[in-house]
């Protein structure tokens, strides 16, 4: 990836030939954003958030750079969208203005893209479109296959885009679950056409290459939940799952049925997906969820509560459940009640996952994960289905994308065992002519990544992440100094730290006597020097900071002369 | 865990019975600090440090607070030691002022707890006395026999605290490996013994309760580096592995050698275990490793290096090496050199770790971790190795500690099944009275953690640390304001921002019309409260701030009247 300013020119993009640039998502979890180019038009396939690590403070989400294809603003024929999650559509409302371009999606998508798009007063204005599996649709030198896949929510599709210089595959996030509880198996009989057809390249999502061979199906997980809930009598229990993950709450639904319990919602995100779900006809035979008020009049122990926050999310479900005491307005659980973790660990969350862990435990709640029994599976594909996939469609390029240095490595290694004679691990930014001969890195473009922080949107290098970092761990100052014409310090000095220490009056003592030496030792030739007695006055401040606290705090002097 | 402030008295501790208190280190990981109490006699085990997580910026580590103990100082008969790690150690510098006891640990703790003591200008004042596995030691009402256990750095002990009230074996880190192949084999002829004795209670370790069977033993890893090293030859090679896992280190020394390489050590941590295992006779058959300047003399292809850095540590060798460009003057790793990760990931570390080895891969570097080969193995027990120690001891009272709270909970029950009577998990500050009959929880004292903040040693919970979390998220901002007599403005108010905006001239005169405009607001008659202006001032411009930026930052305002 390219850091903003490094790339001052474009490479040359050639017209005759199909060209390849993921934009956000080639390394790392995060930021789908990716860019095919053909006789001079772009298309573009998904436009995904990232999610800024506890280094990036005050920073709300990540966006990948838009500027390549900003630039070309009016050689964009669509955006096509593979699934609806955050990563994938996520940065839709903030880029649209910057792309302006038609999106297409699936109806279950495309009620997700509208409410972004409608938080951003964009709604009539971006014109989307709803497509379905099977669909084909043309723009302009791009015709684009949607091909159903299984995934962890409604509606996932690879795309297969045909071109006159040869046809790619581009995932997405799959698995093939021949088994699935929610729509239908995944269209093995489309993928084996594309095969048969010729694959130039393939563009496949890596989240989970390593992993091992998939403990089951959904429809197992299913299984296993109704008998755990059946073990529980009498308690209360709450499942934690992701909102999107729509089979899973269909499935927490069926275990509660079977065990005589009533189902309520906790936390925002699921009751917006279940909107999403029920307006696209998902959750049909599912009865209205009970709300925390409706589940309240019911005796404890025959609700069954599914929860936000299985990540040890702040201001979730579950961490509610885990501060909560007992009152007459919200669900409280206690000694003896149980959570279910129906989740995976997301890299990254491990440490905020063992937090609630434990403040639940300390309430004497039971918590069951997938370590106990079989509670969740992935909705990455793992073991023999990537290899499945490679002999179905037998690519002349495989571009492994999205996925951590290990599942990209692992899934390069694999690509080359099943044959296939290129493989590239693209970092974003870099622009690859797709052809099977000879398959050509043509440089890099302009890419990065844009930080939302509060109501604007800044580079991630941006000077004032850097001091942000900095003033967390060093605190920050500020002194006013008001002098007279001959340099007297007039006044007691005033200094305001933040993040350093409890104001110690004593302390605040001894600097003032530091400070009205210092001036006294400038050379009173020099007291016209407003730089010079600001500098000063920052050096000893620091000074005295750092012997006292081990501390160089950011600072400032105000300097008033009257 | 007691917050500082939360327990105004001590409970009463019953002088004939024998109490535990475990005081840092009960539940997760880190801090390990135990009171045992008997006969009005306080023996202590471990005094270990604590790394604080991303969200305590500025924090260096943590301590748990001795403020028990430190009211009881004269009562208090020694401090002993199970092993060097720095989660049983890394707090004795900082806390011996409030113990002010003997120490007893082995020799290579020694050499570490000295050089730790010097640090603090404490050597010489703090009494140390260097015992054996094998050795009995009798500290007021207490005999304590140090027991060889395994674990991944030499000389780890269990303890056998031996008491008219009866025995307990406090663990500390433990594995049984049969074929060490540094030290000798756990003392599992004393352990029976004890079993033979009758132990009241067992305090144990959790790290890895829950884990699988071991996959293999050092030996093993000592035969696997072997091959993995010999499949690259002519590259550079690094192994990333603890430093104070010196049986590693030995490990790596003889794979490098079975393949004709010489090895350099990288780190400084290293550096000192490395002084600290040859001080007290291990590493006996290795020479002298070499410095960095003499690997650099050596032909490309030809060094092994042992770095640190396996966790992703920000100025660790592993970090450099991610880092360096060609050049004479420090070792160069590029495209097809290789780095093994001989380490396990310490959960919290996992996103570090993913962004160092994407640092490496972008340069061609080829990565080599566990999931690859067996290139480490842990020293923490699993699988059968706990239910062989709870086979032999069959204590009365099972005591798990040190853990998250999955494992914790799944060591109970193993507990549980393994037929222990008694099990109990308690939390930093409980007092128990351990008795065969009748184990009674006595209540809490009080207890918390400390975090070491440059040169302070502060509460956890200390005002300061909140402000830094919120001025991470929202910046700080000091207004200074000069106002006459009758309240008019003079001058230009200057405004120092942190962590909010590059400054931007536009914003700033807006802003300064905007104070102009609020100070006339104010009622002429109320123009010499101070207050007034200050909170009327914070106000205008926090809202200045969040409508412009959406941020609420930390706010003072310094008004000068002339």
């Amino acid at each position: 990836m390219n850091t903003n300013d490094n790339i001052e020119n474009d490479i040359v993009v050639p017209t005759d030939q199909l060209v390849f640039i993921p934009l956000g998502g080639a390394t790392g979890i995060g930021m789908n954003f990716f860019a095919y180019g053909y006789q001079g038009k772009w298309l573009i396939v998904d436009c995904g958030l990232g999610f800024p690590g506890e280094n990036l403070p005050g920073i709300d989400c990540l966006l990948p750079d838009p500027k390549f294809l900003a630039s070309r603003k009016s050689d964009i024929v669509g955006m096509v969208i593979t699934h609806a999650h955050e990563d994938h559509i996520g940065a839709i409302g903030y880029l649209w203005h910057d792309l302006q371009c038609p999106i297409y999606c699936t109806a279950f998508a495309n009620e997700l893209v509208e409410s972004k798009l409608d938080e951003m007063g964009l709604l009539g204005r971006a014109d989307t479109h709803v497509v379905s599996s099977g669909d084909i649709i043309t723009l302009g030198p791009f015709e684009v296959e949607f091909i159903r896949m299984n995934h962890s929510l409604p509606e996932p599709n690879a795309l297969a885009i045909h071109t006159k210089a040869g046809l790619v595959v581009h995932t997405g996030d799959w698995r093939l679950d021949n088994d699935p509880v929610l729509g239908q198996e995944p269209d093995l009989k489309a993928l084996k056409a594309l095969g048969d057809e010729g694959v130039l390249a393939l563009v496949c999502d890596s989240t989970n290459a390593s992993g091992e061979h998939q403990a089951g199906t959904e429809e197992d997980v299913r299984k296993t939940l109704t008998e755990v809930i059946g073990k529980y009598p009498n308690v209360q229990i709450a499942v934690g799952c992701f909102a999107s993950n729509v089979a899973r709450v269909e499935s927490i639904y069926e275990a509660a049925k079977a065990n005589g319990r009533d189902v309520c919602l906790l936390g925002r995100s699921l009751w917006r997906i279940d909107a999403a779900a029920r307006a696209t006809g998902y959750l049909k035979d599912v009865p209205e969820f009970l709300s925390e008020e409706e589940a309240l009049e019911r005796p404890r122990g025959s609700v069954l509560y599914i929860c936000t926050g299985s990540q040890g999310e702040s201001y979730s479900a579950l961490n509610n459940l885990a501060a909560v005491t007992p009152n007459k307005n919200s669900v409280y659980f206690g000694a003896d009640d149980v959570v279910i973790f129906s989740s995976r660990v997301i890299p990254g969350n491990e440490k905020a996952i063992a937090l609630l862990q434990k403040r639940l435990a300390a309430k004497g709640i039971v918590i069951v994960t997938d370590k106990d029994a079989l509670v969740h599976v992935s909705g990455h594909y793992a073991g023999e289905e990537l290899k499945q996939l490679y002999e179905m469609l037998k690519p002349q390029i495989a571009l492994p994308v999205h996925g951590e240095t290990l599942e990209l490595t692992y899934h390069s290694n694999m690509a080359k065992k099943y044959g296939v004679p290129h493989v590239y691990c693209l970092e974003d930014g870099e622009a690859i002519a797709l052809n099977a001969e000879a398959p050509e890195i043509l440089g890099e473009v302009p890419s990065g990544i844009l930080a939302v922080d509060g109501k604007q949107i800044i580079p991630l290098n941006a000077e004032v992440i850097k001091k942000r970092r900095k003033m967390m761990d060093e605190g920050s100052a500020v002194l006013t100094l008001v002098i007279d014409k001959d340099g007297h310090v007039l006044g007691t000095p005033q200094l305001s730290t933040f993040g350093l220490l409890a104001s110690d009056s004593a302390d605040q003592e001894e600097l003032l006597e530091r400070i009205t030496h210092a001036m006294a030792e400038i050379d009173p030739s020099r007291l016209d020097d407003d730089t010079l007695i600001k500098d000063t006055m920052k050096h000893t401040i620091r000074q005295f900071l750092n012997e006292k606290y081990g501390k160089k705090p950011l600072m400032d002097v105000h300097l008033i002369r009257v």
